[in-house]
């Protein structure tokens, strides 16, 4: 009998997820809404009819799931959610399995944590053991996989490249930490510095009009063509994106010398708008030796690598060490 | 028959080592001139000259050594040392091996990261898994210990804990960076800053006799001092070094996730005048869960650390894995 596993990211708006074989290779896609924002009740009753309807007649063996949050992986319990409405220490891998009956095993992890671990199993990362991803969305979320293992710290509470200080004097962050590269390099961080540009009224940018009417998550994809058509403080954004950016890259190479930093999520569709001075800052910061050794990569599998992580450690969980 | 190993610190100006028997006991301690800057030839005789007189009649096992530069201890080659004179891509384990004969098992290592490896297994870090050891003295030396092992890269290159940038438009610092922490917290970055108040000629200090009479290296301790004297230029820089320390731990941490962050080193000898300001600036930007399982602790080994490390990893070198 074939072996399955489901994975599963969970995102404020959808639940994407995807029945995958013992080989990793995706048997099929499903996309439902998710309601986080009706509350966790709501969100697990939605998370049982994924599971179910993905599951048709197939006996599943594990199922994987990323959250956007602070996550207890071993105790699966959310810590905290911003994004999913009056969750605070709630033990979501129990209320699961309550419904979903039978010994299905369930593996839970920050979703950042499953996209790079996606990328390295399937993606960008394939050929490598070593790897750093950030994925640049509303925040900068971060993995770091250390010889074909996953490091979250010793409480599971690490990988928040997001939140290292690159200019101690810089903006407050939602963390409430000055200066980290999230203030510098996501959508929000973004939003910041066109709001912060414009305050100057004189200041001749195709911004001004996007600004008051976009998404702020959409507001990257603007200051993208705006800097594309040459709007001089769209290109000064994104020079500061990538110098960001490369700050953080040689810190993080100095310390710990991997092979691979991929880059991914919505923000980094501008690629060829910011990875020139983020190199460039990179190797004047970091040592020659060990930038030399390092790729830096745009992620290859966008939204799907989160899936392909959740699987992944499913299956990983049902193998003995 | 009893196993022993020898562990072996070579500085730029002693060799100090022990004899260690398999429980990682020092039998016996030996130090002599290393004469490391008179050329890499001169030191692998006082380096073979060393191991002779230690090992006496007994059967050695294994050693190990911690060298000041950046090692391949995979290849047994010295890459650079800028300690050493005429050393470049120097294939010391061959050397001593010849030199030495028999099958000694020869395992060498940068020195920071044989002082975190004794820190952890015999000292402040004995109880924990998971540990950042920064090593304060001329320069600041970084080791990382992830669930019981040495994390040094990919490449063996990582653990350069004291070049990340804290601060992207500060001082030049040695490596080439601006702004490292190793250009806050350490003998030449104290030495920098006393400099750079000095030019003020108005500036009330004792350090302005201190500084023109002193050793480099001696001056942490003469601003040490100064500052329990009430110095307010000395307190300020003891201010200048915690900050740096401060935001270095709150990144490494919201990043790495670690039981216990060790500092040793002569410049730690500082202690009760720079703690206090390097916890309050961690705990300020740190993320508070993480922050709060973290132990900021002094190294107790002191210089020993180095050895018993260096002889941890020649036995662990012998063990199958």
């Amino acid at each position: 009998m074939d072996k399955y596993v489901i994975g599963i990211d969970i995102g404020g708006t959808n639940l994407r997820g995807a029945l995958v074989d013992g080989n990793e290779k995706i048997v099929e896609q499903l996309k439902i809404a998710s309601d986080a924002d009706l509350g966790i009740e709501r969100l697990i009753e939605n998370l049982t009819g994924f599971v179910k309807k993905i599951r048709g007649d197939n006996v599943i063996s594990g199922i994987g799931i990323g959250i956007p949050g602070i996550i207890d992986s071993e105790k699966g319990v959310i810590t905290a959610a911003p994004n999913i409405a009056h969750v605070k220490d709630y033990p979501i891998r129990d209320a699961l399995a309550e419904r979903l009956g039978g010994d299905t095993k369930l593996v839970i992890e920050n979703d950042a944590n499953m996209v790079g671990l996606g990328e390295w199993r399937a993606g960008a990362g394939k050929d490598v053991d070593t790897m750093i991803m950030m994925t640049i969305g509303t925040g900068l979320g971060g993995s770091i996989i250390l010889d074909g293992k996953l490091w979250s710290g010793a409480h599971g509470m690490g990988g928040e490249i997001g939140h290292i200080t690159v200019n101690p004097g810089g903006p407050l962050c939602n963390c409430g930490n000055y200066g980290c590269l999230e203030s510098y390099a996501s959508a929000w961080a973004i939003r910041r510095m066109v709001s912060e540009a414009l305050e100057d009224g004189s200041r001749d940018t195709s911004l001004r009009n996007s600004f008051r009417n976009t998404d702020p998550d959409d507001l990257p994809e603007r200051v993208m063509e705006a800097a594309l058509g040459g709007d001089e403080l769209a290109l000064s954004i994104w020079e500061e994106v990538g110098k960001a950016l490369g700050i953080a890259i040689a810190s993080l190479q100095n310390m710990l010398d991997v092979e691979m930093v991929v880059l991914g999520g919505g923000v980094a569709n501008a690629w060829e708008l910011f990875i020139d001075t983020a190199k460039k800052e990179a190797y004047r910061r970091g040592f020659k030796a060990p930038m030399e050794k390092l790729s830096i990569k745009k992620s290859v599998l966008g939204d799907d690598a989160g899936i392909i992580g959740a699987a992944y450690l499913a299956l990983n969980n049902l193998r003995p060490d």
